[in-house]
């Protein structure tokens, strides 16, 4: 597997593009993107937990139900969320709106929406912008690029990748693009993830193909405890590669699967690292636990930690508080028999900070310098079992506050 | 039931005292607490959940095992948390070293600790320290103060309370101090707590209602989230008021029940005024759930919230992620009943910002000033039920992080 450029067109017969509207304040920046495929594609997508959820997940969860999706439209500057019946007919709209321009059906297209809460979706700007300006699309980075830029709210960096792979002897590419950097929290945050495969594969496959990469990427990511009311990753797969329809348990199904995961968790990692305010990627391993869900809720709980994400902004190596969150996480682990390293990623630099639950003696500079670096593991061994899992997460500092004071504004 | 002055020497036959021993840093600032009753006392406790837990805790449930202590002794500076089996030996030789002075046995002696975990607790200081200086304890005010002021932390101010009622003919008196200000999260904090009553009570029934009272304000306090590895509170009852000892469903049991309640809820309450960097006191009701223990966890969850804390401190009235906060909490309600106002509590000023889960037109420059003051409702109607609660915490601020990012130094 090799990584390619291009994003979301990087896989064959997609194109995308981004349009401004008028949603966002700002009188520049793009407001409502587009991904299609030129085919109907089989699709798979998951969705926010939230009980308080947008009326673009209801609408989306609605067309996506038979496995089906040609397109998806995007709007930043409003999450079209508590905003009752009105809210799901502007995003029952806004698909119209799309498939009427692509000329598909409205059950096509998938909606999906980021911004502040509780404020009616303006739906005639959207119509108004599409009238006036259509639907630029393009199959290369320029389009791509513009959809990018159409989805991000407090975002500071783009965020996307694409991977080649070989299945059945033909060439497939997978792409994908996300935002996302507040109100971001195991299960899936305020994130939207858009990924393309030229694939084939049968929506069964797809969803469970996503489910996985999902529980193992968007899942294991804590930005700030917070999970969002829209929250959602879609892929859709048009088939264009060529290869046999993978199917569960069928030849390419595994290596497909794998790909998607890697893609995914790329992605989390960038999310992570463009937390709000954040100076730094956290990534926590842990291994030797009881077995996989164990490591996970272990990892989970220390990168959320209010407390380890504010040592970690000041470099301070205070690793009680690790194990502190993970004996308030409810997992099962011996608090006397974990090791805990804090590893700087890019120097490769290691200090082991304890050792079977108690202190070690270390040098408080190495620690200083090591959890001063920009991209942080902290390293934990249950020495238990065989499970281990990551997660990811960033640090809590001044700008987290500032950001968060009044986002309205 | 009126309030007192006096602290935890307010109830007769008790006395408090502090000393320096050295184990802050701090050149001047006590750091060894004694809480101790002239008599044998009824007893109960409860402690912190975390797996991860400080040998004070497993000591002190050992020691209060039978229902009876007669001291508490509490050191600062120091959690002897992941201390391993010296940090057992350590908590076991405070409470012999306590029980020596005081002329009883060991396991009338309960331990507490709070401080840096992971750090060897310095018992040769505590036993030099009181060899040196004794125990200089006092039944008013100046020895409650010293023992407060010995249990601090990061704490800004003093807490603590006392009240009077009548039982039984008799008037009866209840005491209580506290710390914590980081670390504090459901269920218990980062917080210490000692209770004493001079009321005949027990063991059975003190325990009873401590389980309740703490359920219904330590429980329901959260300043960032994190489970401390050290909490407790603990009552001791030596029955100098006289009365008829009280029992589960005696006829002055109710009436010891509330008041206890009432007792660690005003005690609650200062320690999220007081949370770390906090500039104000926020307490989330929740009313029309629909039971009670909905009502809690819709409270506790957005209380809890790092967004709704940065929009307090910010003084936005992104009301949204109130909704979101309950989304995601797990709870069983209808989103689009929720109404939503803001109260400034001294004031006496409401803004009501969402009705049926949608936005209200209101007026910014109302809300702004409401969400300005020092102590904030957030009041949430469910609309589907007759079940209550009230949740405390703090805001989020630059502070707090500034305080966390370097706790150790």
């Amino acid at each position: 597997m090799k990584e390619i450029s291009g994003g979301v067109c990087a896989p064959k017969g997609f194109k995308a593009g981004g349009i401004r509207c008028g949603i966002k304040a700002s009188a520049t920046k793009r407001d409502l993107a587009i991904i299609c495929s030129e085919k109907p594609c089989s699709a798979a997508g998951v969705f926010t937990v939230n009980k308080a959820r947008s009326a673009c997940v209801t609408v989306s969860k609605e067309h996506i139900k038979d496995g089906a999706l040609q397109a998806v439209i995007i709007n930043s500057g409003n999450a079209n969320a508590c905003t009752g019946e009105a809210g799901v007919a502007a995003a029952k709209k806004m698909a119209s709106l799309g498939a009427e321009l692509l000329k598909i059906d409205p059950h096509q297209v998938a909606v999906a929406s980021t911004g502040v809460i509780g404020v009616p979706l303006p739906i005639e700007k959207i119509e108004q912008g599409l009238k006036e300006q259509g639907l630029p699309l393009t199959d290369n980075e320029e389009g791509f690029l513009q959809a990018l830029e159409a989805i991000m709210t407090t975002d500071t960096t783009k965020k996307y990748a694409a991977f080649e792979l070989e299945i059945d002897g033909k060439k497939v590419r997978l792409g994908g693009m996300t935002k996302g950097s507040g109100m971001i929290h195991p299960n899936l945050a305020t994130m939207l993830c858009f990924i393309t495969t030229d694939a084939a594969v049968s929506p069964q496959a797809l969803d469970t193909c996503l489910r996985r990469a999902a529980q193992r990427s968007f899942n294991r990511l804590s930005v700030d405890g917070d999970t969002s009311t829209n929250d959602m990753a879609i892929v859709m797969a048009n088939g264009e590669a060529g290869n046999s329809t993978i199917t569960e348990g069928s030849g390419g199904y595994e290596a497909f699967a794998q790909a998607l995961e890697t893609l995914c968790i790329r992605l989390a990692r960038e999310i992570a690292r463009d937390g709000e305010g954040a100076t730094k990627l956290i990534t926590v391993t842990v291994s030797g636990a009881r077995d996989e869900k164990t490591a996970e809720i272990l990892a989970k709980s220390v990168v959320s930690s209010s407390l380890v994400k504010a040592a970690c902004f000041g470099a301070d190596a205070n690793w009680g508080r690790i194990l502190c969150a993970m004996g308030y996480s409810g997992a099962d682990f011996d608090p006397e028999k974990v090791d805990v390293s804090f590893v700087s990623v890019l120097e490769g630099e290691e200090v082991m900070v304890c050792k079977d639950g108690s202190a070690l003696e270390f040098s408080e500079d190495d620690a200083r310098r090591i959890l001063g670096c920009k991209e942080l593991e902290i390293r934990i061994k249950a020495g238990t079992g065989q499970g281990n899992a990551e997660a990811w997460g960033c640090d809590l500092t001044y700008d987290y506050v500032k950001i968060n004071g009044d986002y309205r504004s």
